[in-house]
């Protein structure tokens, strides 16, 4: 980059190569409107005035606004590797994400994380890495990988890679934990992602004072204000599962609005088409009362300046040129987006088509034996802990109930509305399954598995029968990960997810379409209409870390004591 | 420092060393007010909340506000060496500052800006480097050092340098100089301060394209939310010379304070004691009806932003414990002070005594030879330039005149109100004498000499007679730089800046003593009462960057030209 030239560029020397007319100029800083022209060289904003170009567009009646940024995601929740994640979110107008890769690293480890690092620098979408901190999530289950303080070291310093992702941990923290203590030490002259729901006092100063910086996990006003004065910065996450925009509305106040930021942290594809990204965040807010530009504030420069992105997230000088246009501030609804000055998104279509990525690496993760697989649930008696489905929420309810056996062995026939539940491990071949009883689902004559199965993604199964059931197991191994459903020794419908068993090789559209079909059919399957997403319902149905009773690998799981337990209800329960 | 333990005590599981009771604890953060005990051990804000100490200090009726920061300061402009400088702010409240030493680097290069590192170590000051950009200058003055990018990249990664000083030759940056450039590529990834008094629009745009993000130099309302614009944070100055809080009080806006920082940039020693440091500027804006806690945070939160100096700058858990207390919020007048846990200044008395520093470097800086010079002002015409002064203010006006010649040579006697101006290389003994003629000063009868001239800091001399101008100059040369009043043949009273001819060995008081007396002397001698600083009303005689005559050693200097010049007036003139 000739620095020379530009600065000549800057002074009206010479004319840019890209000059946008008469847009309404969205200043982060100030929070007002800039008028005049704005020129473009080598990708970067070169300046605000009187300039001419090369190439001179005219934006009458648009307003134009730093690109957006996504404070913190996991794009595997996407079902979509980061080439056509980059193709489903751009035309939301966004430009650059903040993400943690720990679904795929709890599959894949390191190769997981570098096959993201990797896969995204083929798209135009900036995608800047927190190192997963917690791989796995607990010691109660298998993962295809642990990653401890030597193994996420090797990122420092390495491009794009920028903190570490979010301390799910925070009892090992605040128990001073060392090899947790270790991975923030590696990582203390980075920013440090938080996640910490609930925590307060004491508790939270420990966990700020160990270097947490930020959390996405508020849930209450009152909380967000309490983190916000300890020193973290906030996300305001609004998620397919998770949305807590409008909840944490009543704790903000424009005197720490620097402070907070906007996230989506799991976005299934379909909500990103429906409803969008960023752009949601922002509109949420405005329509609630919140300025348009210090919406917008939230997700591009308040984010820039807490990850240390320079250059990124306002319309100035030297900053980078990724910038969207849109025709009315109270609900943004993006027409062009310009990355690195050039145009990617035009009318809302993709300007871009994503590089072939390769991904022998992180393919082929499902390595269960088939010939090992014993679903039988024996008993030594008919009281047992049952899960039960809590509506439209990922935590469960831990009820003790009993229940007919046959032959000491439980059956999802002759216990109304009572399913199996198995999980079984997929990396090492251990064999492991782990087994619960699920109460609320409604499935019959029928089965469902798949590989996204939180935090470790081993392959989750729930039928009400075990044909279908092994059925189920079988073509999800055979498609090499994904979404299966089976019904009466018929497989109905499949979705792969050939990556790490998480992600698809196929496009939104694709993904999309499958996820609506296979949607359509288990409804048919008795499914209860008190479930959202059948399918994501269930994939948190193995994560430990949220309560109150979960499976994995290694057995049922009780959140609140954090220890297996057995399905057969104790004597003092 | 270990963690766990730290952890440990965040949680309330053991006492803290240190716990402040009952203050009420501003929050730089929600810029309100925090109320709970304040947990200090190894020198970190703990937490607050319910907490033990082994010592509890109550501070009932006392705020407790982080340190004060002062975001660009040239230390050398007090006079005192780093040590004693931390003596005269620490009691005003100020706990880090950051500082551009170039001053003593124009004299002494870089072993000047060495002594300054170190010195600022043996005080619990925290002194925070820019590196000089601008060393000299320009090109027609003779500096004692010149530092090129070569240079000045040794600085990097060196432990408390930060960034790179005020890039005053904004001219350079705008004609894209390699030599400017290169300094300003060496510094990218750090923070670059500028200097640009009055750059707007394009020009503005290149500055900051180029690199730069700060600017202390607005002085007017309309500027500063230019720059704010562009990306700039802007520093509002209150120092001895030059005080621009009040008249950019217009341009402030809540909705960019956090783009605004508090600076002193030069402080004369009795205007720290008499007026005050950083708190000073802090109760300007609070007078003037911005409130408290947001002034507050423009000298704390906000520069530590804008450097990125972590965990500093506000009162939350794992920050550095610097805080001041002080007991009315409306105007502040600061008690005590805590540094990194420890009190170091009790009911305003410092509690702590400088080590002893090592000044072999930067003493013996004058090196002119007294058998050279030639204190005559030969002239071919009677028509001259004549420097004119401008009440309060530092610029100059170059007005044309007809003088009294006697012998072809030009005397102040018989010429009033006119006086000879030499500036005496001092640095390697090239002989160089720049001469000039001021106007508006009125001394009579005597002559001054000082080795305080900007920014070269050559041996500066005024007197309306040759004797005494050659007995100040050999007595200045004598003490080692300093200032000298001498009057018929009497030396009347010296300072002696055996540092650099910059800065005294001595304390505060001692240098304030004298100068309270040299000033009542030179007063006595004539001076115009329009002239509020008569020392430093010469010290900038020689700053060729300031508009519009000055003299530097190479003879007399037309800023506006950018060229010297000749005593004589042109015919064009």
């Amino acid at each position: 980059m000739d620095k020379k030239r530009l600065i000549a560029i800057a002074r009206g020397e010479s004319s840019a190569s890209l000059v946008i007319k008469n847009a309404r100029i969205i200043n982060v800083f100030t929070k007002d409107i800039d008028y005049g022209d704005l020129a473009i060289e080598d990708g970067l904003i070169i300046g605000i005035g009187n300039y001419k170009g090369q190439v001179e567009l005219d934006y009458s009646g648009y307003y134009l606004a730093p690109g957006f940024i996504d404070g913190h995601v996991h794009i595997e929740s996407s079902m979509l590797t980061p080439n056509n994640y980059a193709l489903a979110v751009m035309p939301r107008g966004t430009t650059s994400v903040i993400a943690d890769c720990h679904e795929i690293a709890n599959v894949c480890g390191k190769e997981g994380i570098d096959f993201m690092l990797k896969a995204a620098k083929t798209t135009p979408l900036d995608v800047f890495m927190m190192i997963p901190s917690c791989v796995p999530s607990t010691e109660f289950e298998t993962s295809g990988a642990k990653l401890l303080a030597k193994d996420i070291k090797e990122y420092l310093g390495e491009d794009n890679v920028i903190g570490l992702g979010e301390m799910m941990d925070y009892q090992g923290v605040l128990e001073g934990k060392e090899e947790v203590l270790d991975k923030i030490k590696t990582f203390q002259e980075y920013r440090i992602d938080g996640h910490a729901p609930g925590l307060r006092d004491l508790d939270l100063n420990a966990y700020v004072l160990a270097g947490v910086g930020t959390d996405h996990e508020c849930s209450e006003p009152e909380e967000l204000i309490q983190k916000v004065k300890r020193g973290m910065y906030i996300h305001l996450r609004e998620g397919s599962q998770t949305k807590n925009v409008l909840d944490l509305l009543p704790g903000l106040n424009p005197s720490y609005y620097d402070r907070i930021l906007l996230c989506s942290d799991d976005l299934h594809p379909n909500d990103i088409s429906k409803v969008g990204h960023i752009d949601n965040n922002i509109n949420l807010l405005t329509k609630a009362g919140i300025k348009p530009i210090s919406a917008i504030s939230m997700a591009t420069i308040n984010i820039a300046n807490c990850y240390g992105l320079p250059n990124r997230g306002a319309i100035a000088p030297g900053y980078i040129a990724d910038f969207v246009l849109f025709k009315s501030l109270e609900k943004i609804e993006v027409i062009d987006v310009f990355k690195s000055g050039n145009l990617v998104v035009k009318d809302k279509v993709p300007q871009f088509l994503p590089k072939v990525i390769d991904y022998q690496q992180v393919t082929n993760t499902v390595k269960l034996n088939l010939n090992n697989i014993d679903l039988s649930f024996p008993l030594k008696t008919n009281k047992v802990n049952i899960i039960t489905l809590v509506q439209n929420n990922i935590i469960t309810k831990k009820v003790i109930q009993e229940v007919v056996l046959k032959e000491n062995q439980f059956f999802s026939e002759g216990n109304p509305d009572l399913l199996k539940l198995c999980v079984l491990e997929r990396h090492k071949n251990t064999g492991n399954i782990g087994r619960g009883i699920v109460k609320g689902y409604g499935l019959k004559n029928a089965a469902v598995a798949m590989t996204i199965s939180h935090d470790s993604h081993n392959l989750i199964c729930l039928g009400d029968n075990d044909e279908d059931m092994f059925l189920a197991i079988k073509k999800t191994k055979e498609i090499g990960g994904g979404i299966v459903l089976v019904s009466k020794g018929m497989i109905l419908d499949f979705l792969a997810l050939e990556v790490g068993g998480l992600m698809s090789l196929e496009k939104q559209e694709f993904v999309i379409d499958k996820l609506i079909k296979l949607d359509k059919k288990i409804r048919g399957l008795g499914v209860s209409k008190d479930i959202e997403d059948p399918f994501m319902q269930l994939a948190f149905l193995s994560l430990a870390v949220v309560p109150e009773i979960k499976v994995t690998d290694k057995g049922l799981f009780d959140v609140n004591t954090f220890s297996i337990i057995s399905l057969e209800a104790g004597d003092n329960e």
